[in-house]
């Protein structure tokens, strides 16, 4: 690790893209260890990401309750107001970057903390570049999240398997349901992931656990609806039930989405659906079968089930966040925190620094290999790789019978 | 409480209509206490419930291992299987009556539990009314399942106080998913309740949380479209975001479900729609307001969430089935076992028996003075009642980070 002195200055952590269960507890390990190191001066957080720097709005976390923020260990959802706003190559236009620069300056922060998925490490990446170009020292981290599970490097992402035992929970609960009646039902359920499938290859773990999918479709590879209907027969008519897990992003061989292709069906209009790619593939079941289908998105609820979440997602966002300050301070910059894992002895995580060069806009996948031949199910590879992640159940504070998630003063600098 | 010989023989419990997350717990009541019992010589699950004793499939529960048993109060669904069987009225086609009673007979059934909903302790009412005319010594009792939340007499349903827990928890935390962004959106929730808006109206103690909907349509009224529309947009504009809760039953004026009615929007060909209510609302949302809009629908997962089950349900299903058993010894026949409830010190639930000929086939709504005067809220009164009934965690037995059901040998009787 690089031995340069600590700079001293105020530090801003802000949350952009997409928010999981567990983005929270990355987020209160940066402000944890900011607010009691000696070298931070104060801690910002910035309303809704870069926006919030762009705009001026952040937050003073020293003003805020520690009890308070020890609740964000447990509360779903980005604390501090998330974004989805597409930062310009500072090569092409430097407007956003100059401005970045004026507000750094002017409440002298020198450190950058910036919590979320890819197009996040983007941002944090050209930050980066962009203050190291006009000489402005200012350490800068990136600290994973997404449920997406598709970021480089990473042995997996903060976020993911607190989703992946939501999802997992859920469909062992789903399965006993829905084949409890005497006559029998096909179930298709939608998880999140446009472009990989982690999320839906979780599902097999219900399986594992006794009662779970009878089919696994990832968008790693092609669908063919003539297979899928063909899988979906086969199993129905053996055990009289059938249970599938899809992902949102499966797609034809010539790429074009499931959810979003034309009607091909009775209608024949092409007239734009409602619903999703559950509602949807339930319809072309029933048409196909005449048996009793049903389709469940899981939609929002996979990615904020803080309820449902991953000790052990929770224990190593919080470390994320925590290594990614105690790294800035000791002289790293440029840097996203990420994990290496050992699975042979008992599950072991290591964390380790990637360069965020590296990192950002590089979409990591489920290995061919660990999809079955037939495209319709996952391996053990992914049982074992998936399992210890999934692993502890979250100390929640209720009241009233309901979790009592943080609520934060939002003291804004003026 | 009649004190009559309890009468020597077998025992039957089966379970019916739709699942939830404790009607096992109810089940594992009766099973628990009738095996205990000396006077019940052997304890019988119906598979499928009526449906099992008409094709003579009864499982032995005696076979067991009492550890499994056990976990059936934290195992979601019915157990023992479930059926929609409608059976015909005796004095019209008493064939099934005839079945019945040859069955019974068979294994010198004695002891006759029936857990489900409405349509269920109609079964059971009109299985008691046979049973008697006909002259056979059999205890019947109701014992008391339904999320809907709508069985006449009782305070409150067994399975109720889980989907709601469950609701309030996710709608808690999609909440503060939904108002993440700093661009707004809005979120309809589709709850079920065909008939009765008890669900539905359980998601205002997200509300009551700190964040829930902001607008709940239940049954219960009417439903105007106008008026819908004008209250998101009044709510979206004043805060840049909206969160709908609303029941799969909403109506118009005319009766006909909002979920079901022809589209008279862009494209006017009645085309049937793909998803449910809460896609066709935010499709209509989308097209009046152009804001981002999302429809959820809760669908099975409210009715099975095992690990988010309120323990109050729990303990109060699980008393249910084991006062069935004990009135049934004690010489009580033809009752449901409901709960009337003590609020105003602190919640106290007492136990009491209700005649099924009362029960059966009498919907309970929400009252229409809990719901405020714009039919786009609930009141006070609501939250006072549904408050103490999602009180307490269920503590799961885990494995593997998932949730471990009961796994039953289901040895059936020759």
């Amino acid at each position: 690790m690089a031995k340069k002195k600590p700079l001293v200055g105020a530090a801003v952590i802000g949350q952009s893209g997409g928010p999981s269960a567990v983005i929270n507890a990355s987020a209160y390990g940066v402000i944890k260890t900011a607010l009691e190191s000696d070298c931070i001066t104060k801690v910002y957080g910035a309303n809704h990401g870069i926006v919030g720097i762009l705009n001026d709005r952040l937050m003073i976390m020293d003003e805020e309750d520690p009890q308070e923020l020890e609740l964000l260990l447990h509360t779903p959802s980005s604390a501090l107001g998330s974004c989805r706003y597409k930062i310009a190559d500072p090569e092409v236009d430097d407007t956003d970057y100059k401005r970045i620069l004026e507000i750094f300056q002017k409440y002298n922060i020198r450190y950058f903390f910036y919590n979320g998925g890819n197009d996040s490490m983007d941002t944090c990446n050209k930050v980066n570049r962009y203050l190291q170009k006009v000489g402005y020292e200012c350490r800068v981290f990136g600290v994973p999240k997404t449920i997406d599970n598709d970021l480089f490097g990473t042995d997996h992402c903060p976020g993911f398997a607190s989703a992946a035992k939501y999802i997992a929970t859920s469909i062992l609960e789903v399965a006993r349901d829905c084949k409890v009646y005497d006559k029998g039902m096909i179930t298709i359920v939608e998880c999140m992931g446009r472009h990989a499938g982690w999320l839906t290859a979780a599902s097999v773990l219900a399986s594992e656990a006794g009662d779970g999918p009878d089919l696994i479709y990832l968008p790693e590879v092609d669908f063919n609806m003539e297979d899928f209907l063909d899988d979906v027969i086969r199993v129905y008519n053996g055990q009289g039930s059938c249970l599938v897990a899809v992902s949102e992003g499966v797609h034809y061989a010539d790429g074009s989405f499931v959810s979003e292709a034309k009607t091909s069906g009775t209608d024949g209009f092409g007239h734009a659906q409602l619903g999703g790619l559950a509602a949807r593939l339930a319809s072309i079941v029933k048409a196909a079968t005449g048996a009793k289908v049903r389709g469940i998105e899981l939609s929002l609820l996979q990615r904020c089930a803080a309820h449902c979440a991953s000790a052990t997602d929770i224990e190593e966002s919080f470390n994320s966040g925590k290594i990614a300050v105690e790294s800035a301070i000791a002289g790293e910059s440029g840097k996203m925190v990420g994990f290496r894992c050992d699975r042979k002895n008992g599950y072991v995580c290591h964390y380790e620094l990637f360069d965020l060069e590296k990192v950002a806009n590089f979409e990591k996948k489920v290995p061919l290999d660990w999809i079955t031949s037939d495209n319709a199910y996952v391996t053990q590879d992914f049982v074992d790789y998936c399992t210890p992640l999934i692993e502890g159940e979250p100390q929640l504070r209720y009241e009233n019978g309901l979790p009592r998630f943080a609520k934060l003063k939002q003291v804004f600098e003026k």
